[in-house]
């Protein structure tokens, strides 16, 4: 075995090694969830992975709009140098170039292959039987899912009538919580929480837990992000992907911010390369300083045209600043989404607590123009 | 949490799940070994990441060729669709390609992002405690190190002395193995294991061990693989990679080939999505039929030009069929390492059983004769 200085060489602690045998003795550890997988696990029979090349994909949150040029101009001038596990040191700038943008030391970012590794680790890290994760209801459900896995009570919190997190309740929740998990904006109703309540959170929140802020969804909505609670070194760990506003979810990248000493408790969860690409696309993204603005104003006029077809067709809705929005249809939500799947309308899932609504992500305008079409016929 | 029904369908049985509940004790899981982290481990101090930009990099067995054109069009025409997770099914086309080029059915296959993904998962599964690791001496080091985190023994067999494995110690190592680790070609030495003999183990081995086969090198040295050895349903699982003969090693993709209830045993050591620009240029790398045997002839030409210059030299070194080499430096090997990277030459790391012995990639021609005439300089 490692000796003292061995493990802490690795990162490791020899308190953590001490607990390592348990591992072992288990014989497996966590399944994976992500928003492609929800996705398709909750798809119509006969879709899963298996559209058809001209079906409306508005079901996993995706960005039609793909990488940027930037970042496509990236990929294709790093690939021939793929040979190597790091040709230019690509980790080290992209880390910079999120330094650069959201003011915090590069010891204060960890660099994932998206957010979803960084989100399963840290439920992992900083939950337990003993310790709870408080999320909203609806809320993303990978978090939730790895907590039930490890033994973990999750405390699910309606969201308030105004569709924020209803932070004095899941404060209050559980003086034993291990993570308080606020998606902001949320996913997947698409709504915002204050950071004026996101601040009460970190103030308030039980001894001994983080806030998980999961950023995943914050570029389509607004420029003020969490990191200054990360720049002061509060107990926050921030999520944030390449796989939304910046059109990369097949292409890999995100990061986890935090204090150092809370991210080197996600750090022993396993890992491996990233490649280079994803690291060069990202790096590329974060430098066109334009990029979110135009993609903010994309998103945001295709999902008002939608809002106002609901609204001359008498539909309601859950107001959304994100890619995605609750729509209510007055019956079993699955119903729905299994008769626009024939019409090759693949839209999102249905949370239990709102049985009658269904999740659609904001395609192209074309893609919209479809399922608009395709809902009259359905709701007809 | 879950129900029978629900874990089933995620693929866990009651009987893993029922061990979980230790892992969250464990609070924590394994490091991560690769190639590249152990070249980076092994360097001299102050070349860590930070090597100049004219240095000959021959430390971490990279393919300085990059990927192969097809690849890289592959890359170039999947990147602007990056925006969704699976925009053509690109993993099930990529599992279509190595399943017609190993005559394997499908789900013998499994896609990572890599060979140490698979690697580093086989040892959780299949060694513990009580179920040891058995390997060469000098091999790679990887498999090694995870099976002693978690506390399994490692028995390390040296080589024989026609640098194959030998097998017949390996196998009467310890009854209770978990596996039996093959590297073939040898990592360090790149010397070759006869088919026979690796039938030979397979054979042989303590019962309810496995056969892990790392074929990460494979291509450099011969057609011939184990793949007739999963074909037949034999406790075996084989290892490939994209990071060496492909020139991925930056792109990432590998595989896990073995009998399916085999690789179910990998499979729920956590995951995320794969990189569709590793997928797409790993199916078009194995479509371009021609590319394993010109990328072979370059490497041997380039090797024996080197093995040449050396026995022109008087120096003595490991034959070897592979990308690298074990050359005898007739003094501690570190020495030469730090004295070469004086010279912006970065060889590879130095194995204790072999203390005079430096590992040496076999890089493009130029940076061999700066190899050669840095190795000249220095052993004067």
């Amino acid at each position: 075995m490692l000796n003292k200085t061995e493990l802490a060489a690795r990162g490791f602690s020899r308190r953590s090694f001490g607990r390592i045998a348990t591992v072992v003795t288990a014989g497996t550890t966590l399944p994976f969830f992500n928003e492609f997988s929800l996705a398709q696990q909750a798809a119509p029979r006969g879709s899963r992975g298996a559209m058809p090349t001209d079906a409306v994909r508005i079901s996993s949150n995706e960005n039609p709009l793909g990488p940027c040029q930037d970042a496509l101009d990236a990929i294709y001038k790093v690939a021939k140098y793929g040979g190597r596990y790091s040709p230019f040191g690509e980790q080290q700038q992209f880390i910079k170039a999120v330094a650069d943008t959201d003011d915090l030391k590069p010891d204060y970012i960890a660099a994932y292959a998206g957010s979803s590794d960084p989100l399963h680790r840290a439920v992992c890290a900083f939950t337990s039987p003993t310790k709870s994760l408080v999320m909203s209801d609806p809320g993303y459900e990978a978090g939730g899912r790895t907590a039930e896995f490890i033994g973990a009570k999750v405390h699910r919190i309606p969201l308030r009538k105004d569709f924020s997190h209803d932070v004095e309740a899941m404060v209050k929740a559980d003086p034993n919580a291990g993570i308080i998990y606020i998606c902001n904006p949320n996913n997947p109703s698409g709504s915002m929480t204050s950071m004026k309540d996101i601040e009460w959170v970190v103030a308030n929140k039980p001894k001994g837990s983080i806030l998980l802020l999961d950023e995943a969804y914050i570029h389509f909505a607004q420029d003020e992000t969490g990191a200054p609670l990360v720049k002061a070194d509060k107990d926050v760990i921030i999520l944030r992907t390449f796989s939304k506003a910046y059109g990369m979810a097949g292409i890999r990248a995100g990061t986890a911010l935090g204090r150092p000493d809370l991210l080197e408790k996600l750090r022993p969860y396993g890992s491996g390369m990233l490649p280079i690409t994803g690291l060069v696309a990202a790096t590329a993204s974060l430098r066109n300083k334009t990029l979110i603005a135009e993609r903010r104003k994309i998103n945001k006029d295709i999902r008002e045209n939608v809002f106002e077809f609901l609204d001359s067709k008498k539909f309601s809705y859950v107001p959304s600043v994100s890619n995605k929005f609750m729509l209510e249809v007055g019956r079993p939500g699955m119903d729905v989404v299994n008769a626009l799947a024939k019409e090759k309308v693949y839209i999102g899932r249905v949370w239990k607590i709102w049985p009658t609504k269904v999740r659609v992500t904001i395609g192209t305008q074309e893609e919209m123009d479809k399922f608009k079409a395709a809902l009259v016929k359905v709701m007809a």
